[in-house]
């Protein structure tokens, strides 16, 4: 099936304990798409860069077969530009520097070859452009949002419009408890159910991520690593993953939706071993299917009566 | 096989959000042995309790075929007396009152006919007394320990040579960081197995658990809950189930391994559903399979190849 992917394409400057990357290839879109490339060709692209996007990288999106139909090219401004520093724990980063550029007009107009996407994969923008998005499209048959603290305090009465038109919703911990008001996750799915969509994936950082629906409670790991060099792009890789299969597979079923979650956790685990998104530019199936062997070791038990 | 439980028994007073319970039957022995009765019959308890300490509890213990051969009754003191107050997230709590009493003299002699114990318990007490229970004892199979950052703190030196004498330790996040000097835990346990054990078993709270060994890493998570009703008792009901299915099964393979640290989490889950022994005093077998059935539809997955 089809999939169409919409965020940020950025040129980010990354330091971790570990090192420092400049001007290097970032944003939601990017992770997502380039993610869901492992799962099926032709991932439909809607972002827009600057007039200093680097060629090489345009080839590269290409060389993962992604349709870029849908990429604005700025003629007068510069790419979104993200620099960030991360603590030495990893799970605190301070944002030194965020320049909008030619983000700051991002007012996507889906292309006409897009419009009958089967799925979408709306990454963490204002939520009144995912919304906008979503009314140009033919009635999808799946529609994820990403967001985040930042909207649920500055745009909640557009977010939850927007949480009115789609299926599911990835959100942290401490977001779905700010969002429903509700310290249990259960409770707090519950809240959110209420509010639109039937499906809710609650990331956890550290400790794995939940799937949760009306009737299924999903849990997986994050993949226990001695050294986790950049987690940059986790989140995204994580839906990049569970929607690429999805789109892929067509099911969803509870059985496929917990496929599709620790996809997402193989695909964020292979991520944060590199710096950026050289986790996951040139990965091979075989390491894919390695690490989601390893996924079932690390959480599949035989049932053994007592 | 045999299973020796060593460690407190406790009249606790429990204020939780929920409510409260007064001189209420507590202690790491009274709730591994409790869960453990569930796995086989026979469990060995060695503790000492007061002259105040009710007989309706001696009966309740012997139901549930707990052999009560090495335990104390002191003619002199009263049982050792907790009351701990849990805040609203439940996450923390106040020691209000903790007096040892009868538990001041705990010095335990094992009784001859559980030196023989194949599988052993050790409850979270002073790492002197663990080894010396440990040296009274005939080669057990299986040896594992419960310590906390009580002992890690005022009685390292101790406690590290108690540790070369176990098999498995059971630890918090924190207290596996505390004991190794490492953050990350893959890291932290390398660190543990220098030190004498060959597993470990991290237990993380409302995130669930790892098991380590030095070739195998296994995750569960803590079953999600609306409410818990009382945390108190959790860790040691995990190790109950833990031991109790490693006892009955005699089986220390990898795979027989994560069904155990699944039961530990079954039981513990059960535990805290209720006000303190409560959620573990009168289970039957369809509710902890049940439980364990709702484990496997939380966790395992099945593999379907990209």
């Amino acid at each position: 099936m089809s999939l169409l992917v919409i965020g940020s394409l950025a040129l980010d400057t990354i330091e971790t304990p570990f090192g420092k990357a400049e001007y290097t290839l970032g944003g939601s879109a990017t992770f997502i798409s380039t993610t869901a490339s492992y799962f099926l060709d032709g991932v439909r692209l809607v972002g827009i860069v600057g007039n200093d996007f680097p060629e090489k990288e345009i080839d590269f999106l290409k060389s993962k077969k992604i349709d870029l139909s849908g990429l604005e090219i700025s003629k007068t401004k510069k790419t979104f530009h993200w620099h960030g520093v991360y603590h030495t724990d990893m799970n605190q980063r301070d944002s030194i520097t965020t320049e909008l550029n030619a983000f700051e007009d991002f007012d996507p107009v889906i292309p006409e070859s897009f419009k009958d996407s089967e799925f979408v994969c709306l990454g963490n923008v204002n939520p009144e452009i995912q919304k906008k998005v979503i009314l140009q499209l033919n009635k999808p048959k799946f529609i994820m949002i990403d967001t985040m603290n930042f909207w649920i305090e500055g745009k909640l009465n557009e977010l939850r419009d927007t949480m009115k038109l789609v299926d599911m919703m990835v959100v942290n911990d401490s977001e779905a408890k700010m969002l429903s008001g509700e310290d249990n996750l259960l409770k707090a799915a519950k809240k959110i159910f209420d509010m639109g969509p039937k499906m809710l994936v609650i990331k956890k950082g550290e400790h794995g991520a939940m799937l949760i629906t009306k009737d299924t409670v999903f849990c997986v790991p994050a993949f226990p690593l001695e050294s986790v060099f950049d987690p940059t792009g986790a989140g995204d890789t994580f839906a990049g993953g569970f929607m690429g299969w999805l789109a892929k597979t067509g099911d969803l079923s509870p059985a496929n939706l917990k496929v599709a979650i620790v996809y997402g956790s193989v695909m964020a685990s292979l991520a944060v071993e590199k710096f950026s998104l050289d986790g996951i530019r040139n990965l091979s199936k075989e390491k894919i299917l390695k690490r989601l062997e390893d996924f079932r070791n690390l959480t599949n038990f035989d049932f053994k009566s007592l």
